[in-house]
């Protein structure tokens, strides 16, 4: 895909603008005005001109884009970051610091682009800034969250996964929004396997030779011997050894109270968690909104920064961009090795 | 209580010597040779004068106690920590690094010994240096953990719990050691509850005027308003709104995943977790092992450093303090005010 996509050296990055009444265009003007961003990618931008022209002025950076209508052929290879300017919304519309319909209707279209030029094999990798989900939702009512809106705009069907990326850590999870009374009796041993070789696969693909991916278990002391819990023995242990089998650099079940703090030492590359909060607490405690959420599993990468839209802060030229950055150079790690088959 | 035991302005400490084959004879011997421990409390010590020297030499630290023997009349409001010599271990039979009966014995000797002397009411508080489980297990086999040592011993069947206590942080748990597919099920509303009562009861003991106890849910989003589970909506909730009614200062459910980091950041003085990885996983990442264990709801509060026997570095002298320390003064806090009644 890479060679059809961007240069040989140079991946393709198809951008999404994101909900325009938070930090989200100040973000995207200031990423996009970053001499090493403009040069690890050739950008194409899906948004509204104008709305970036405020982001750029509310971040007090200068604005160099190449901006082309949506009936335009795209240039190969440009020079400089692409703007498809869809015209689809005037920030004069846009109250600041709130979810609305057309703020909604503006980063779904975006996003829905983007994800179109991917899919055609015409980008590389897809990078978008935050969405507000209320927002989403006034546009596209089925919206439950970015994997469920991908898999419908581009029709896909096989196994994906929301990854959460903080600096050289990264966590998936077996099971995440169902009741924890129906954590234990989901969990799988075959299912356990396929989480590993998704996670596996996509940490390869982000340049990790031989990811070390620890397992949490379920039960507190990981069941203690069977004490408290059997799903180590039976169906997370198992699970593992299956992995291994198969080449994979699988390593568990170990307690989820300690295993964290093994990773954040350096034990792992990953840790795949049994149930939500497992890794999320963790996560969040060790600074996750810096970090950077990956959609794996679909044709090709799809990276966010992690945080939120940030309301409060909207309109101020105050929102940090080290998530951003973060986000967009995975897509871009990811994105300049062959897609992951 | 208080009047009984230490002068009114100083409390008594009843101590207990931990397991020999590891750091707690170091330090004991070092905790025993500062002079704001020393000034704090007047201290009994449970345990063998031969390996507490060893410990001193291992500490580098002098040694300046009065020795008595088990059958001597304890000294009134003594100017220096009184040594209990139960001649219960020859150090020269201790293998360092190793979990022994002898070990054993010895550490559930002197621990008996502390709970006994405040059981009589001759001790405000209880405090001791680690122990090794399986060495205790050699010893008494009934051994689970320190809460059901200590029911044993004093014939305690009221309502206690362990708190684990990280600087001004502290954490309780209506769940502990039981499989997570039983969690759910076992949770009752009259249960969380009294364990909001108790944990109000131990902060205010430990001086916090109206503690703000934070209350974590169990599902993913605390349910997502019933999307995700319906025990925030129809037990965890009207718990917290039943101990408000009774003038506790109790707030929640929130979401597992970002009430330890609001925690961190000052909005809480105690957490109250479903589960026991929920509270274990936010506390060791945060850094328990310089924390503190306290058994709450005996007629006396019992303290601990929350780390362990620490065999890897046993013998070197390079055993950190801090935690020591922190557990002893928060059993002089605690001692220092009327006891919970």
């Amino acid at each position: 895909m890479a060679a059809q996509a961007g240069s040989a050296e140079r991946p393709t990055i198809a951008m999404a603008m994101g909900d325009p009444a938070g930090i989200s265009s100040e973000l995207a003007a200031r990423l996009l005005s970053q001499e090493d961003v403009r040069a690890a990618a050739a950008i194409i931008v899906y948004g509204d001109r104008r709305v970036i022209e405020e982001g750029a002025r509310v971040a007090n950076v200068p604005l160099d884009l190449y901006v082309v209508s949506p009936d335009s052929a795209l240039p190969g290879n440009p020079a400089k970051p692409v703007l498809v300017d869809l015209g689809n919304l005037d920030p004069a519309e846009v109250a600041m610091g709130e979810a609305t319909p057309a703020g909604g209707a503006f980063a779904t279209e975006n996003f829905r682009q983007a994800l179109r030029l991917a899919a055609a094999g015409r980008a590389d990798a897809v990078y978008f800034t935050p969405f507000n989900k209320k927002a989403m939702r006034y546009a596209y009512p089925a919206y439950d969250d970015e994997i469920r809106f991908v898999s419908d705009v581009i029709g896909f069907t096989g196994h994906t996964r929301e990854f959460n990326v903080l600096e050289e850590l990264w966590n998936a999870r077996v099971t995440s929004h169902i009741p924890m009374s129906a954590v234990a009796s989901t969990l799988k041993q075959e299912t356990i396997v396929s989480e590993l070789e998704l996670t596996d696969r996509m940490l390869r693909a982000a340049g990790f030779e031989k990811p070390r991916i620890g397992v949490a278990g379920l039960n507190p002391h990981a069941g203690d011997g069977g004490n408290f819990g059997r799903e180590e023995i039976e169906i997370i242990g198992p699970a593992v050894k299956t992995a291994v089998a198969r080449g994979i650099n699988a390593d568990g079940p170990y307690p989820a109270d300690t295993i964290f703090v093994r990773a954040k030492n350096g034990a792992f590359d990953a840790i795949l968690t049994m149930y939500h909060d497992q890794g999320q607490i963790a996560m969040k405690l060790m600074g996750f909104d810096r970090g950077v959420t990956l959609m794996g599993g679909f044709p090709f990468p799809i990276c966010t920064p992690a945080h939120g839209t940030a309301y409060d802060i909207a309109g101020k030229g105050i929102a940090n961009l080290g998530a951003s950055r973060h986000a967009f150079f995975l897509a871009v790690r990811m994105a300049s090795r062959k897609p992951p088959s």
